[in-house]
């Protein structure tokens, strides 16, 4: 990095085991596209994280490299502006992950907040794949490795952050010298944008997701079967807007703030039916998926040129990561040969 | 490794927080001199096991790199014969490590028996590093990525053979291919060098200790001080052999095994001291090491060979192991860009 460099260093990314969704495009790919401009941005593509939990079926994790690619560009984000690159291609990644695993205790890690709540949730119980309960420490290699000072995350994700500082702190502490970069977390105003069914977040396994690459007409099926107020029987009757999944989606996705408001009021008061509000989220996002569809399909018949978008960030990355690890090294007093 | 391969492959190694001392002779130096003529013999440098239970002083674990070189290269391991390769300048055993944790669960790793003990050993107790409790992982990965068949171990390393084939068997059967090698432990004959002072086995932190690299007036210091019978007071007093260091020594190091016989029952008869027998050992082993302590001095005189050496094999282990690390990518359907 050279002493000049006043861009922040931002570092993002998403496991590969299934296409993109609108979660993610509120969630973070919206963001990259502005910050891509204003920092030095790594989009990394997690497919050995996607391994964690699913380490038996390996083929999983990739089955989607060509697609998440394909919705990166398809929104904006630009090769040119961003890192694009492949975690399993960076090696360095893999090798500082060992060498911290030597600096957090086994019991530290059972401790996370985020690893405890996901070992429920996946019903590890006592069978937790090793890979899984670490992966805090390998997310804390990914982040310093590109001496990542900025990491967008949702709140569930805040105790990987300090881990990855507590880890920061030690090497440097160890080596004597600042080689790592504290970082900090972006947590998304937006929050998580709910399943269609309104049950939780947006996500695949729970099959209430509206993919980036949906077609119009599975759009506007998905927006008629949206969850909203079960208690507004009536246009006539007052509605609640609470947990009512079409207008977290109206705020979250139309551009016309004041178009929403006046949308709300009359549903509180009384005398706007579900379908109408659905018919402005349906035009909403139809044009804004539209654009994204077309360009998508443009992209996923050049299957090449999406590689060559990754091998060309991966390059890059390999760089950067390669460099870090050997200053561990170094700091560390391991023979670099 | 071409098709017409018959000669065995052989991993084997040490860790480099120390210099090699007569343990290790009688342990395994000695018999990788005899098998390197007749086995592919990798000699790794364990320079991030040595880490695993250093993670806080990492300076510790590779002062003793030339000095290690240099005991292989002086008791006639021969560069040309056996490929001495460092750890730490393999990414694909770390990248290999990280794969195989997701096939391995925490409970199987806390009942490795190896492990279980050392942990009580290092009084690790709640802290036990993570890097500690994968280190079978770890050894896994080094084994395999070499596709080794022989693996010299002592008895307490077992488990260790057996959970790396647990992982080669799951490997093989999520890849549907045989990529990787069920290994086979050669346990030593030998079994274990006791300490001078008979407690356990010879090991630098137990200061019991004696170096390949020991002077000669430390050696005799040494062999006058090793423990024997106890209740031998006199010469004619009958004396025992079981638990008698000096005697056990004679047994490993000296070539005359009749005449360790005839000492043997006279001691036991009653009317041989201690001290004859301690000069005779300490003859046997100024012989031993003379030879070895003279080249010793020559190569650690020529830091740049002795780095030449180990470069020079770790770049072919490097080629070996990436394209294990390859396969068992491409097999689990992982991009290899």
């Amino acid at each position: 990095m050279p002493a000049h460099q006043t861009k922040p260093i931002i570092l993002t990314g998403d496991r590969i085991t299934g296409p993109l969704h609108l979660g993610h495009y509120i969630g973070s790919l919206h963001q990259r596209v502005l910050l891509q401009h204003s920092s030095t941005q790594y989009v990394l593509m997690a497919d050995l994280q996607g391994l964690t939990d699913n380490g038996a079926h390996p083929e999983k994790v990739n089955r989607y490299l060509y697609d998440v690619v394909a919705d990166y560009l398809a929104v904006g984000i630009d090769p040119a502006l961003s890192v694009i690159c492949l975690q399993s291609a960076l090696p360095a990644l893999a090798e500082l992950t060992l060498l911290y695993l030597n600096l957090v205790t086994v019991s530290r890690l059972e401790r996370n907040p985020t690893v405890k709540h996901e070992i429920i949730q996946k019903q590890f119980t006592r069978t937790v794949p090793a890979g899984f309960l670490i992966y805090p420490v390998s997310q804390a290699a990914d982040i310093s490795a590109f001496k990542a000072e900025l990491v967008p995350v949702g709140e569930d994700q805040l105790p990987m952050i300090e881990q990855t500082n507590e880890i920061v702190s030690k090497v440097n502490s160890i080596t004597g010298e600042s080689l790592l970069v504290h970082c900090r977390a972006q947590v998304g105003k937006a929050g998580r944008l709910p399943g269609i069914d309104g049950n939780g977040k947006m996500s695949k396994s729970l099959g209430n997701v509206i993919n980036l690459s949906v077609s119009e007409d599975d759009l506007t099926r998905a927006v008629n079967a949206m969850f909203t107020d079960p208690q507004h029987l009536r246009v006539s009757d007052p509605g609640r807007i609470e947990g009512n999944v079409v207008f977290t989606y109206l705020d979250a996705f139309h551009p016309d703030t004041a178009l929403v408001s006046d949308l709300k009021a009359q549903y509180q008061g009384g005398g706007l039916g579900d379908r109408q509000c659905k018919i402005v989220l349906n035009d909403c996002l139809q044009t804004l998926l539209a654009a994204v569809r077309e360009e998508r399909a443009r992209l996923m018949a050049d299957k090449p040129y999406l590689l060559s978008v990754i091998r060309s960030g991966t390059e890059k990355a390999r760089e950067v990561t390669q460099q870090t690890l050997d200053q561990v090294k170094r700091g560390m007093g391991l023979f670099v040969i």
